[in-house]
């Protein structure tokens, strides 16, 4: 069940270190210019920058195009894209096997696949497969930028900082990892995207951030704060006939309809499970509890990575959500 | 849209004012014992009890079996519940025509469907609805109970509280709405359920969360507060073979997949947007901000209701990702 | 999985002795003018005329609408219709219920649904629920109205005579029932409806046509005959920029897509299973084959009423994958 | 659209002459020994073999796995395999840009992607594409063979004939392509798959097998012989407590649903449409009908490939519904 999207539609695939991951995206309108380069910029951003706190496993990142592109153009048929996997040091990995690692998807993986999972740098379950929704992501906005519709996610919060640099500091003297808060934002966005329940523009967008590898929470406008709030307040008052509100309490969102108005939502990402401190967990082999430490290249801080794809999973359920509405 | 699920999957329609209510369940499995009788206490508790606080609109809530039930048994056939509407007021509707209420659907309504939405007491953006959701829930727990699994939600706050009554007490001194926090904690879970990427325990579950209205929401174990977090503290340390782990920070999901531990979730509702207080909004006639007060009988805190119609949801989620496990 | 479509989506259920049987039509756009009146001929129609071999069970066949529909006009939300069973004489089917019907599903109704099905006059299974896909088609037929596509079908064949009134006569001698074949013509139907491979128009068609009962093949255009024919001969040439083709062999249908001439197809309907005559078949109770005859009332031939609901079925297909084109 | 099935679900990509086709399968359990060597006589076999009638363009086709197999085994995440293009002769399509072959998609695809379609060699349309099908049907015949169940296709006719050779002597004498049947036996079969209504075996088996290109008609058990056939002929005398039946001209499918029977069906494949013979259609470009003949390198007769595609995709969509029925 690695698809999502009902016109705009995306399957998922690749382990960190078979030959490959890639994405297929079914139901790209046709006559897209698309190009190698317009990746460039996405891509580099996934790697989280010079920032202190990202691994320092440096893949090419090159998108191989299987199909779909002809000329530089969208066809209309499915387009298939692949990233090699050229830069695996398995072996780092084979040592941990009997340690399922906390807050890893070594113990889940294990069960749920009979012990026939690829447990190499985390498989399937690998944070390396965001690469493929980032390029999903690139196509997406597309088709969003034809209807001027913008999508950006900045940090917000890194280990209770609102200074990124702070937060990371604080991290690398503690040896351990850090989770943060990131932010989206959509401008431009039309009025009447989403469906009245299970279809609710919160329902699809959130469904498509819990795919993002550490996200564990999810608020749309004022969110957990509406908790303390009155009606009175919380409500957006309605101010024109194109639905402009003077607060945005709603996030964008009423009834799970877009309402017009920024689209707003937050992100927790949590800290970096692969962390520096050594840990306790069970060595199935021995079936002790055993203190370990993970070696591999890891990011402290896994939130530095995230606003890219953020921007992707969200631009992929407006654009599913726009070629929809057109309907 | 309005259908959700893979194998147990279900199909939501009505309107407030309209003839009925009603749901579809299509996918359960044959020979499960079902009586009207089943049904009673969670449609009691969804009424959000004695409390201060909600509405005086009384429904008898008295579901009807269309089909898929013989002899007080699924037969494996689609179920189709319906509940009749009899305990309408439309009139006090009619006059807020002109007036889309902020906080309400109205507008979107409007927008989308083009002026043709049914818009007395909300039509099918209504909470009215969500006793097709608990409906549907019952069936679905009793699904999980065949595994022991449980599945309960309570009221965490009210309007900043803990303290319920202190909550509600609040509210009825401004004259104005409130919110609240909900948790839902599932006991027995198998591990396993759920896939990586789209279809994760948490994109699941939060996709049928947000179809409940006014859920602003959602966060899993630690949730937003991972945030502050070292990784060192939110890894929760597997302690044997079933998975068991010292702490639940994850809130019993790795990787998308269930570990075996106790699922735990909050949500946040926010205030009910029919505030007794006087609020400012369009006149689409006149075309100018007016003030206005929402008459009508509403529930000054809609989170008194939400914990029954939590479950709901998130058992349905469940029961259909426990059928696709046995696969 | 009893639903079909992807935007105009419908779910079916219902039993033939249960309340009622019923649809649900989501994803219909609104401002649609629907009133009970616009569907008595298609419901007249389906009762198979005032021709021998048609069954003397007469229900009023009057749709409910439950909801979705609000002054007469379609309001954007699921419109969910039911139909009450209320000429039901299930003693008749009592006295079966140790003899699997030869043709009928009691045999593998009974093993699919571990002995709990409904099983009184073919329960889920009856042709009963087929008022239903009419109800569905009358609202497909209204959205390809609005771009003048026009659905029909007609009776090519009965007992293996182009006169009807002949085929009919043979069944009413051998006191035997028969079967037919029946023809589907689209016109004006637009270009480019249908995806390559797996959502193929060919595909789409024939997924729908096969979920009517007693239908046991299908054939686009010049259909089984192109087995025989030259490759000259079969291609049909181009003859103007609109797609114009000289002959049709196709169908219509070229590549999985529409090719803008006139849809066409045939469909086989086997006898019906109910025959008058003495047949042999398995008495579960005592493990022997014995000899035993259907009562109940029956249909001597079923295609009779099939055209309506043929043209209901692809109406509703058509109808999904021209909402799908406006993309 | 380019997906299919609910639990094992495969989405196909590529074109004739791009860099690759293939294929992602998702929902494959894990466990299932899976090596490059297992795909070869599938692959072989749809070549057509040393027959005449078949093209001269031989690709290699060797699969290469992208992901979803680790040490020579299934992993249960989604299984990428892809086949390079590496014997393309564009230049052979690029001359007949202005001439929309009558019988190719060529018309279709220039009018449903605006001028955007890869057009060479077909593009996303050309039967290139069935080698991912097959590769797709090795491994859903793997799963069919953990039940014994065999999944068996034979050539009926070609050009009319039952003997091949003497059919495609026919079409060699003539300079014209032909058609042919292509006949599908399922042994082993449990009862009990399929869905009452839109999810019936036939509507799934049909519209998976619909996707291969140049399908026109499918028939099951005896299929449009029932036309013309009584029911108390047609009917299937049930036997014993297995469903075992007499006859079996319900091909082993009743009321949608196996019977446990043998699943027999027949497919009529049109001759090709590139047949040698000079043809008239469109010039797009002078908008009269001119005659032109197609040069290039394509088979005389593509039923003698249908086999081994058909075996496949049958073998796909019942992996499906055995999937399914483990629930």
């Amino acid at each position: 069940m690695n698809s999502l999207g009902t016109i705009f539609k995306v399957s998922i695939f690749g382990e960190s270190h078979g030959p490959s991951v890639g994405i297929v995206i079914d139901g790209c309108p046709p006559g897209i210019s698309l190009a190698i380069n317009d990746f460039v910029t996405d891509i580099e951003r996934r790697k989280g920058g010079l920032q202190k706190g990202t691994t320092p496993r440096k893949e090419d990142d090159i998108p191989v195009f299987l199909s779909g592109v002809f000329n530089d153009i969208t066809t209309g048929a499915p387009i298939a894209i692949s990233f090699a996997n050229n830069n695996t040091r398995s072996s780092d990995y084979e040592k941990l096997r009997n340690f399922p690692r906390p807050g890893h998807a070594d113990f889940v993986a294990h069960e749920k696949f009979k012990g026939f999972e690829d447990y190499r740098g985390g498989g399937h379950f690998s944070g390396r497969l965001t690469v493929c929704l980032v390029a999903a992501g690139v196509i997406a906005k597309k088709i969003l930028a034809q209807e001027n519709i913008i999508c950006e996610s900045v940090i917000k919060e890194i280990g209770g900082e609102a200074d990124l640099e702070k937060g990371l500091q604080k991290a690398i003297e503690a040896k351990d990892s850090v989770g943060g808060i990131v932010e989206c934002i959509v401008k431009n966005i039309p009025t009447g995207l989403g469906e009245p329940f299970f279809n609710s523009a919160e329902s699809l967008i959130s469904h498509a951030v819990f795919s993002i590898p550490a996200i564990k929470g999810i608020e749309f406008g004022a969110g957990f704060a509406a908790a303390k709030m009155f009606g009175s307040h919380h409500n957006d008052a309605i101010l024109n006939k194109e639905g402009k509100t003077q607060t945005n309490h709603a996030g964008g969102i009423v009834g799970g309809i877009t309402n017009g108005n920024e689209l707003i939502f937050r992100v927790v990402v949590k800290p970096t499970s692969s962390t520096p401190k050594e840990q306790e967990t069970l060595n199935i082999e021995t079936n002790e509890v055993e203190s370990f430490s993970v070696k591999g290249r890891h990011d402290l801080c896994i939130a530095l990575r995230v606003p890219v794809v953020l921007e992707a999973v969200t631009a992929m359920v407006l654009a599913d959500l726009l070629l929809l509405q057109k309907r």
